[in-house]
């Protein structure tokens, strides 16, 4: 786990960067430490007095509460179950700290920076290693009874499909996510029209015992012709696409943010995204609703978070 | 289409009722016609004041753009397409109107009188002819941008699966709603099995040519041992079951309350709905979701309507 961490004032413009690396596979203590070295070496960075910060804001990559500042699980890490980052971390350095999911974060901080400026209702789909949305209603983060609402990417779409993540069988995030276009690239490798995507796995593959095929270098295979790999990007996002189409059927938002790394995969993915989403939408809800992606791009992260603590504290 | 009409105190009772036929497919203003008849022989039959009104309300079989008051669509009939029904009927009787679709209104029925008193987050699902829901966020109905928030019944399950009445194909609806059952039992009419149910269909269908089958049907020859009938009520329940996993996964919501008709099926339908929701809900959310079925039953439409009209001229 790599802590990034930022400045930002509040017209979104960030004024420091830090860096620090940690290992949430030990013990959560050890990312409280890295999160306040951050946090320090920013505010000795900028000569901010540290009577001007709001607030510090947290993306965590996992399940969270938002509103009740705890991270529900990680990655199966039972050392993060229930664990009350927030109020610990609160305390350590003596600040507001509101603290939430990626998704949540970066749909907020698109919301109020980026593309969603001004709207109502909207979502933001983080379509990239994973597949989740976070929920705009009413100007405000929906985020459900415990926490947990936006998991889209394990809603099922295919009751026979292939084995996900989470232990369900044919969930969106199976296809449509960065893990979905690995397990594809691995399955379909030996096809042939893969011919790239081979030489660059047979080329790059350090340890043959892994066997993990990263999605960049399917997205690579695909804009180099590979065939297989823009079948399989297709695949990815028409499944993405079909997840868009259930936003609209259940949620009826005037805006879909999309952003995430694979939105940089271009139009073999995006394409076939808006097909589905076409064509699985019924036709009274789908002349209404606009698809943006991301404005923020790589910034999201840092500049959702500080968008949270403003949201948070200064309402 | 009928009429349904009541007059409703603030505590949930229902102090009088009446019921007039009226023809939907010929032209909106004989429905107002309807309407206003009901209106005139409930104050009639009550002899209360009309300034002891609060509003009128009204759950419309249809798309709706409840906040603005105007009908979107109804079956397809062009007369009633985007047509301002809540503001003409207010005219007429000088009265405000409240307006919402069906599943809407019986969200907001349950949500104020029934089995949803006292939940922030909740989501009814009318598991009728049709399938949907209405979405309740921190206690007020929610209907999207242009009203069509909800439409879950129309969310794609099985993408090459059969035609759906939208135009779509596998649609959730396809399977688990009285139209998805009869179409199933049509389907299957010739398979071993379903000896109860081919003598039904022999003994009561009057014109061959029509060649539907009514979901009453198949639950009668259910009940009657009918192994095919048993079938399709499963396949109905499993993928409304399916349904309800993509509510928590989306919304997670406190609480679910599954109403309509199809309720009175039984078990044959119910205990493949409540699999179904626990085998595609990931385990942080399964736990903590609450599912009840309807408390007002056949008087959800009326006291829906009548909790609409409180919630929106009394706050």
């Amino acid at each position: 786990m790599k802590v990034v961490g930022g400045l930002v004032d509040r017209m979104g413009n960030i004024l420091a960067r830090s860096v620090t690396q940690a290992h949430a596979e030990e013990q959560p203590s050890v990312v409280i430490d890295a999160i306040v070295e951050t946090y320090e070496s920013l505010l000795a960075e900028s000569e901010i007095n540290k009577s001007n910060l709001v607030g510090l804001g947290l993306g965590f990559p996992g399940n969270t509460n938002g509103p009740a500042g705890i991270v529900l699980e990680s990655s199966n890490l039972p050392d993060w179950n229930n664990y009350p980052l927030r109020d610990l971390l609160s305390e350590r350095i003596s600040l507001p700290v509101a603290l939430d999911n990626d998704a949540n974060i970066c749909a907020v901080g698109e919301y109020r920076f980026g593309a969603g400026q001004g709207v109502e209702h909207m979502c933001y789909v983080t379509f990239s290693t994973g597949y989740g949305i976070g929920i705009i209603i009413n100007g405000q983060i929906y985020t459900g009874q415990i926490g947990t609402a936006g998991e889209l990417g394990h809603v099922v779409i295919d009751i026979d499909g292939p084995l996900c993540t989470c232990g369900k069988r044919g969930c969106i995030m199976a296809y449509a996510s960065g893990i979905g276009i690995s397990r594809m690239a691995y399955e379909r490798l030996d096809e042939a029209g893969a011919d790239h995507l081979r030489q660059l796995v047979a080329k790059r593959q350090q340890d043959e015992a892994e066997k993990r095929i990263p999605a960049e270098w399917v997205v690579e295979s695909a804009q180099q012709g590979d065939l297989v790999a823009q079948e399989i990007l297709q695949t990815a996002g028409y499944y993405g696409g079909v997840g868009l189409s259930m936003i609209v059927q259940v949620l009826n938002p005037e805006l879909i943010v999309v952003g995430g790394g694979l939105v940089k995969a271009g139009e073999w993915l995006l394409e076939p995204m808006m097909a589905a989403l076409y064509e699985h939408t019924q036709v009274e809800s789908r002349d209404f609703i606009q698809v943006k992606y991301w404005v923020l791009g790589d910034d999201l992260g840092v500049l959702g978070a500080a968008a949270q603590v403003f949201e948070a504290f200064e309402k």
